[in-house]
């Protein structure tokens, strides 16, 4: 028996130039639509009668880009919720995930220049909008590969240990991560590259700053802090890899290594994931 | 306000050598541990008292792999599901994710060969146990990465058009995908081996025999059978990327395609994902 | 001042349907093209009068598949070549390197069913056939990613000490790589199916059987094999990164592990290549 | 019979946290280490004396990294060179490439941060030294994964057409590529960090400012630019594939396209790749 039950597409790599006078500005997106609702005779029957193919849909995501992608991603998805839910009948439920990737403007002669760029990093900026047939649209956003750091104001001490346990207590450690971050935001008609910018801030702040007795500490704290200072942001979900980086036993060659040479490693990882809200008061 | 939260290792990467008399068996998996529970000191205070560390996690999966990693990687989560929540207190409920990737024995001048192995391909059999404190054992299953395509008995027609349709009707077109399937088991003390070789079999045999009107038509028709065919299944999610095939216009060249020549794409790709259950009689 | 300079399209991902009575068959391969020559004036002053685009580059390699495909990826390689030599006048030399990806067919109610393949693993077959004109066609040919291990007959001492040296001497260790091979015939006109497979397969039985006293050693003897069984190969290059498996130690916890579990590694990795060639005599 | 061979150690990484009075700074480095050199009894008779391990050059990098990694990568390598050098005897020939990740200082209310630090970009500082027994260092430097695009001043017109191109000629069309530079330094005690930062930006400069005809075009100007720009520099090679940037017909929907709507591809990718030298006078 059919229960839940969605289809889309994804992977829709979107460029647009925006051909302002005397200067152009990129934006480089990678789109995903999804529709979920009562599909069930093409399950069953293979009845095709209500499918719009998501060939159409990606067609849909280019043509809207031209005039309804002017500002932010997030009320470009909500363009994007509000064609496909007139243009879908059978479809309950509209989502459309945007990852924004950065570009920075390239310098010449000491000038900006007006139509060279510079690809940022891994670094992506999310927003998943979605829509139900009569519903009210609902926002969230994100931050997805965002790499940070810190050398010093960490530890871990105090655990607890089994006969499995073999990890020394450190006060001072290198604590590397990789944000995956999502906040849902309580309204959607927000000036969302401001919060964005106010969040993301917050986050490297607080990650920069805090005493971290682990993970799960700053975790925490991180997400406290984008609660106190962005009262739109109802909720946020953390999800921190702890990239390990191991301090090499340099002793055995009668060195010292005053955790200053370190082993970074990818696997195996540690993963620590948490949703803060906002308390009801 | 610290709402749900999860942490644990992941990416733990352990290959077992089974050394019987004249011939090695070769188990090669990679293992995910997830606790959840009452860690809100950790996150609050930054107290780690009740914190087993995830480096103890890895430990611990290396160690039980001697003695209790000896038939299905179902049995070998549960056994760790069960140590870990006599080792962490606060822990509430304990998940482990393994993913079993295949070797295949080498022959050597027309023999089996006792301890030669070449790796199998990127598909992979995965087993999720999970274990809540007081409560009964839960077992999923799975495949992922499972790459499949057939060169007919597959069109798409009769569906939904629109202004931005462009798509095409097509009686016979490549169908290829990549099968991430995921199903839950009844019980906990079955024999896990007879039944994933068993959904993994039928889920193959009806994507090669099904008369497809659509991907939905049979993802649907797959998830059926594997219910049909095993009983122990309550139930499964298929998600199938659709990995579009286009057909090259030859005739700009004076020339036929009588669907002979495909260009593979991996951007942007269709995604149909539903849950099939065994129905309530 | 320009020196060697070189263009092409890489990453043309191309499938064939062979539509026999009653049974399909499956090319995927994926195929780059390359033009070294008299391209100055492209370069220097940006007259691209000789310049033969990349996208005819790849519309040519679909079009020449409806007909040139149909045995070896050597012979499309060399057909390939012969084209461009005539459409491109200023180029001096094409190469043409393919790799095609293997499907299995599959099984439905105990047959092989005509029309449904599984994907087979990273495993790739390569071909690289070039050709200067004026000049004589050169193949080479090879395999890519082919993960083989082996978990008996290998060990490792006697090496170089010095101060920085922890490594212990092991007589029995587990010896796992990536085989990446590159191979050279003497002729253009050759059965290259069946030298691809004669050469693969000793590979492996090399591999198995062999009582290796290192990396270097077992490379040595699988070159070695190669051009003993297949008169037709001039010289083979071998690369094989040594996937480290690391034994835990499971002492700590009061328990033996006797070369049965181990920590797979991917980063560092050893990595030795040499070239193999046919003595003259 | 061996021919060409080496061996070594790839993958190594490397984070040294350079301890300041109140700042620390951050070094994230990968190591490769290869020997050439007489290693026959090696891979002949499996005789291991002459061998000095992988897991030993590893263990030499995180060492000497405590001491030797002060200033330049390059300065690194030439280290490590002279040390190999002595340490294996039947080394002939040391080669050392070395990677370099960057990292960004964070910022905390309004100040650098000491201690924090926000990967930047998959762009890598690349060097390789390499030395052969009693000869003098040889010093190469580049680029690797460095993303740019313009959205002005570049088309492709005037190419050779054969009955197999479709392509239009376009004069306005992204240019999108990812650098890969190598360049050769005519000595071993230079400033290398400032060599690289102008090499680097004369690259990026001269992409934006070129009045593109051509990939190739571009190149060969980007390349006979470093060579102005930085004397020290003897040749310098560029590859340079050609991210295509399509499109989008918005014609089929009643709308115009002025350039402003794009599909991103990956696949094919043009290849375009050349060495530029200082001429002889």
């Amino acid at each position: 028996m059919l229960a839940e039950n969605n289809y889309g597409k994804s992977g829709i790599r979107l460029v647009k130039v925006v051909r302002r006078e005397g200067r152009h500005d990129l934006r480089d997106l990678t789109v995903a639509v999804r529709f979920d609702g009562g599909y069930e005779d093409a399950h069953v029957k293979g009845d095709n009668a209500a499918v719009l193919p998501t060939d159409t849909m990606k067609n849909t995501v280019y043509a809207l880009a031209k005039d309804r992608l002017e500002g932010s991603i997030e009320s470009f998805g909500l363009a994007l919720c509000a064609h496909f839910l007139e243009a879908a009948p059978a479809c309950s439920k509209v989502t459309v995930q945007i990852a924004e990737h950065a570009w920075e403007r390239l310098s010449a002669a000491g000038a900006p220049h007006p139509h060279a760029f510079l690809r940022g990093g891994s670094e992506r900026r999310l927003a998943e909008t979605s829509r139900s047939r009569g519903g009210a649209a609902a926002v969230e956003a994100g931050i997805s590969d965002m790499t940070i750091l810190k050398s010093g104001n960490s530890g871990f001490e105090g655990f607890l240990k089994d006969r499995f346990t073999t990890l020394p207590e450190v006060r001072d450690r290198i604590f590397a991560t990789v944000v995956e971050a999502r906040w849902s935001y309580s309204a959607a008609d927000l000036d969302f590259g401001r919060s964005f910018d106010r969040a993301r801030q917050t986050l490297l702040e607080t990650f920069a700053v805090h005493e971290s007795a682990s993970v799960q500490h700053t975790l925490s704290a991180m997400g406290e802090a984008v609660l106190a200072a962005i009262p739109e942001i109802a909720s946020i979900r953390l999800s921190l890899p702890n990239k390990h980086h191991l301090l090499v036993d340099l002793s055995r060659f009668g060195m010292e290594n005053a955790n200053e040479v370190f082993i970074a490693t990818d696997e195996p990882y540690g993963l620590i994931e948490a949703t803060i809200r906002r308390s009801q008061s």
